[in-house]
């Protein structure tokens, strides 16, 4: 069996550490600097020479960095001959740029994916990609995670199931997200039909289905950017009667005025995982860091030991 | 200005002379046998050297023997020298296979999409993809109608608009596409809830949104494959009070036992397009088909003389 | 030593089974059905993460459903991290579209070598090959079996050897593959001197070389179409007093009228391979059909553990 | 219309000089030298950006030398932003290597055809390839000329057809070509049955078909390496009675022994192409040279006005 | 011919309208945004299909957005149907990771090249590489543009010439381009020889050659980062005698320190070209920035019209 | 572990010998012959599937042959099913030609890179290339070694170290060379200044730095190819009062008059290794030829044991 070595960018080291601990081995040492010029510096401090790579990077904020770093990691690995090098991007940045839907734009999700099978991965793991068809961008193997049954966990714990829930989708889009909590959690469904009138602006009108009065509220989402369609989402609910209102994403990259918009909002809890790490000022009470590196962990460790990874599939 | 060239396959070859008389062209000469084994013969009978070779051909039933000619007349025409080819496909086969939703299963709109691409195809033409995805799925430039405002046109031209009507999602994957045509018929909207059991079998459940009561109910689709989860819509509907049901979708695929479930179900009409061409005992009273021939002729037209396509977006 | 999983397309499944039970292992398990509008749906159904994978898929009729389903197979494996896919193909159809003889056709043999490559095959296992520079088509690695042994086989036990024969070449492409026989068996040369009108009817004329009087006449090509030539081959043979004519070819493709003139033709017997299936209708009495289930087996086997194929070369 | 530029390289220069005549134009400028260390120098000396650039040379002895010679001007050009460049390849070398017939030895004729594409050669022109299967190891558009025209009018104006004639293949592998040959100029046919003892050797047996006696006898073939089997074949013929003996081939190699065979064979010409330019001590009274000048030029004249070359296909 | 487009990314504005004021056109019309999660948003908003575009962006600070910023415009132009794509890149960003002088580092200029290809452009347009070797990292077409007759131009003018200046390579790897400078300006030629302790801090030792006292020392170089090595060779020249000191290099990097170090430095002006923009703090007295814009757009306006460029190289 | 398989081109038998010895195993059989009409023939002798295959071939004159027969080599082992294919070239031929200093020139170096790749090496080990950057011409892995301990060792034996020596670049590019072995010699610098008039003749100018008098010279160069510089440089250097002049270069090309200059120079000693061979003509007293059999032995060991070789690098 090849030797295993996990390797760590700068965009989010603890998860990396975390997975690490999980696997009950060392993350592998690697140089990354910054020059002056803001150019970065990679050295990979480790023989990777045959080695089974893995290289841990969200491509969070600052994207363009990380994502740049991560091909930087795969050229040095590539060119010190690794045996094979996969990718683990827990947060796939651009996700949401995988179609035109109008003229003279790029499909930057799918020009991400060619930009990294061509520095050279071998494979991708990622983890609840915000369309499932960006699996197909890659003609490399994909393996694909859901951070659910960790989200799910929480409210389990806390008995928000049956009767005393409604599960929400805040758009058309993610109904079948909600769809699939639901199935887990119990509750009834409601979908905030909303309109959007531009790429970053949104207005919200009103809830199909329900019950919503007397229940908890549980919105289900993959990714919270500038939390504000949950604002709107949770404000709406709220007038609708919810007794409390969580929200649940897999991504919580709370830009822009997202803490702002949270803390404003009638929000019980924001239950997030740490595929992104959470800077200083986003530890807000109100939020909730559930680990998926155990999952990550056992995907590598299944991977490294070609196992089965629809075993652990969260669905 | 290089000539162009407009060839058909054997796929819906009504189609590309629709599209010929629109553009005021003669329709290109090619030889397409089958040979006594099953093996496909192409003789390209018109000098493509240095033409722009447009190439129409929906993937549909059979699907593979479609699919295969077009690889083949591409690997004819690149062979010959042609200076550009586009292949127009109004209907993509494969297309709901988009995405691994479970463990070694294949993503063959993806494996579609390459095999094109390698055969040697410069451009595509796509009308409705399944997923607005696909386009990311090639390399190559992508031009990609809608025929939504011929649907709408059938009913705006029977004033089936406003309060008359109720615009129905058959299910949650629809609801974008159901807004789209709301926004510009008017009605409420409504989504049928449904649980898939299997890929072949649906079990529905019931209406969210309305009302439906004393309304016509207007289901939009992408495509009617066996027509089984919209004679469950329709009676639904039907139960539900809607005083008659429409459907409409860009593709009839038909199959199985799509005419029997047609006629069997409160349907008033069947709306589709001419992507695909009815066979003959699909032509029944139901269906009414609406022809997107002079909408691909103007993005022929359009992509043969460098000019914008996003123009005639149908969105 | 990685696991070895063996799959068989839906093309010939006794051969496969075959294979299997001459290696002494299981035939893995894999899901081929059709959707209702002729869609092929495949699900792999054992881990094949880190096999060594074979697929089995003679290109037979239908050959595009064959095609088509052998690369959905790849892209399935692809996808499913198999370590290697080897595509075993006995029968490779389109392999007579192997060159330009005319202006505007395609190269379908070189096609469908490129669509293989593309889809992810690393390596391929063939038998007799039309031409053998097909070979070229691939850049992956091909290993090229040769059939002769199992047919001349079939004449030595028989004691049709010697004097007693006469080896024909049914045409001029085929003198090579007669003398190749002929070394091996014994006997005089003789060859069809045929003028071809056009692609689907052939103009016998007459015979050079022999003696043919008084010998069992033994026509060895790699394939039989629709027994046109043969016939015309068997009938002139006959005339020129051959005591009887047996005819021996690799891949029994048998379409078209070739079960009802083998039948008219003075013709002994038929000797093919079961590198196609036979249908029910095509199992009559002439028709005598030698298994290669042990070459190919052993040419897997060999592949499997890294030995030299060479050694069991049918030439 | 982009401008035309033809370029020749060193291997037949006055093949190229006689192109540009027979077009009217002038050969365009290009530095060709050789560093001491046997490295090649090239400079294009005139503009290419954006211009239609054929370069020609037949990649004839020594032929590591005129190939690599050939892939660093098809650089110079692709990185002078030629528009288009056509490889004109009057003779391809290492063409008979197109098949393994044995375990672990090269395609060298697919390699060559991927070396070319690999530098940057967007189209090919060849004449005769040794096998038309040669056209798919390309996935450019290639056009293939034949030259039996220029070899045919030879003969039919020395009145050398019909009953005069007995025409000759020397092989089994070139009775197809022997075939196109009696077609036009009429007469019987003939084969030299030869065994092939190794890979240099030759031994010839007998002559099937004819008659031969009392007339001339015409062999065809594509080339002529060291003259060994037709000066055997030739001797067979003229035992046979044939009156006088001639042979024709596109390509003069003429390579070894080949000169000195010639003479010593009861030869009384030898009908060749420029193809490949005759050393001085090459030019013997026997030794006919047709010019393919004109049949290239033509085809240059057509590929760089998009006008169809399947036209004047020498079949 | 075909319309030519210049689009700007956010790198460097006033050279890209410089450039187009220089061609007299107008700059085209493109939104580029960035989200609040720091994604960019790109939209073409000019027709460019069938169009020859040209892409200006230096990849100067910040490298890693304004290189994907790049990437993003090229997949735009690439799916809008570009008939061609240059990316013109006066600064080419990590251009001194162009080899690997210790185990495990990544060449990141061939990454980046890979990209830039990868991403769909056709050539490149670039101005003083680090090497010139990066030529050799495209298999695209790569115009090479000097900036050396600019940067002579300001001295020539000063009279800053012959017996009155040295010219001075501030390191080994530099002395080739001070000999190019030489040639034209005249004058002695002096090399600081230094040692590198690591990659970021630079000891100086001594001068070789000269003679410096008396005259002015004019320092070249290919870019200027964080000014270190240059104030210390000017702190050198001042110690030996030179009358004033003059650094000129064709990119301002500028970075870290830069500005505090020229200030702090015996010299009498930087002379850099607008390669790549200043910022406001940027624009010292010292600092006197000629414009490469009329080059560019020379460059630009010969490759739009296919003619030589070479004409124009500053050597 | 895979076995190692180890095969020798033409080019430099008795060094591969060499390595074997050092390996302690067999070189492995090939058949490499040339046809009468210079094409290469090649027959792997030994099996090769899912071996771990190591090449070697330095690509020294006749480099056209070379070059060509390594890629039919590697076209060989590919087909062939090796399991990794690593070119061994201990001197890279036209490696001089990697960038482009003049319009419509090659840029061979790359050209030669892309057709090794393309041709199927996995991996390349190199020594001592012209230009380091010719590293990232390759995608592949690159691995990179320095002869320079082998040249110091001889200096070091003769005590032609510290103030006993000056170390001389014979030309600006190769200053930095000259630095590194300065490092480990001591001594002082000197640079031969010279000015090329063309590309093959060159006249030389002074000598910067020093001193020279009464030490003896060193010169290092990575190649001697006609010797005519170094002779210069020598003559240079003795007027100059070196005491004695030693020339030092990895790979002694030693082309043209290179012998003849090398006699008449003021020269003790040209030490080399021999990544070239030597002719029998070239074998004179002045030249004195080291090994360097271990450290590629020592590399291949590492590679295929998945060992860093980093560790060995001469630097």
């Amino acid at each position: 069996m090849r030797e295993l070595k996990i390797f760590s960018g700068s965009a989010n080291r603890p998860l990396a550490e975390a997975i690490c601990e999980s696997l009950n081995i060392e993350l592998s040492r690697i140089v990354l600097n910054t020059f002056p010029d803001g150019e970065i510096y990679c050295k990979v401090d480790e023989d990777v020479r045959g080695r089974d790579v893995f290289l841990i990077q969200p491509t969070c904020p600052p994207v363009n960095f990380h994502l740049m770093q991560l091909l930087i990691m795969i050229d040095s690995c590539t060119r010190a001959s690794a045996a094979r090098i996969t990718t683990v991007i827990p947060y796939f940045g651009y996700a949401r740029q995988d179609r035109k839907d109008e003229g003279r734009v790029p499909i930057t999700a799918k020009l991400v994916a060619n930009l990294i099978t061509r520095a050279g991965a071998d494979r991708v793991l990622a983890m609840d990609l915000h369309a499932a068809q960006i699996q197909g961008f890659f003609d490399v193997p994909v393996d694909h995670l859901y951070a659910a049954p960790v989200l799910n966990d929480y409210f389990l714990k806390r008995n928000l199931v049956g009767d005393n829930i409604v599960v929400v989708s805040p758009d058309e889009g993610s109904i079948k997200r909600a769809s699939g909590h639901m199935k887990r959690l119990g509750g009834s469904l409601a979908i905030v039909d909303k309109r959007r009138n531009n790429a970053l602006e949104v207005k919200h009108e009103h809830i199909i289905g329900g019950p919503i009065r007397g229940r908890a509220a549980l919105i289900f989402d993959d990714m919270i950017s500038t939390a504000g369609s949950i604002r709107g989402a949770a404000e709406l609910l709220h007038e609708a009667g919810a007794i409390e209102v969580h929200v649940a994403a897999t991504h919580g990259v709370l830009c822009g005025p997202a803490i702002k918009n949270i803390q404003a909002a009638p929000i019980a809890s924001v239950v997030i995982t740490d595929s992104i790490p959470l800077a200083e000022q986003q530890q807000i009470p109100e939020i909730k860091v559930q680990s998926v590196a155990h999952l990550l962990a056992e995907a590598i460790k299944r991977i490294h030991h070609d196992q089965s990874v629809s075993a652990i599939f969260g669905r």
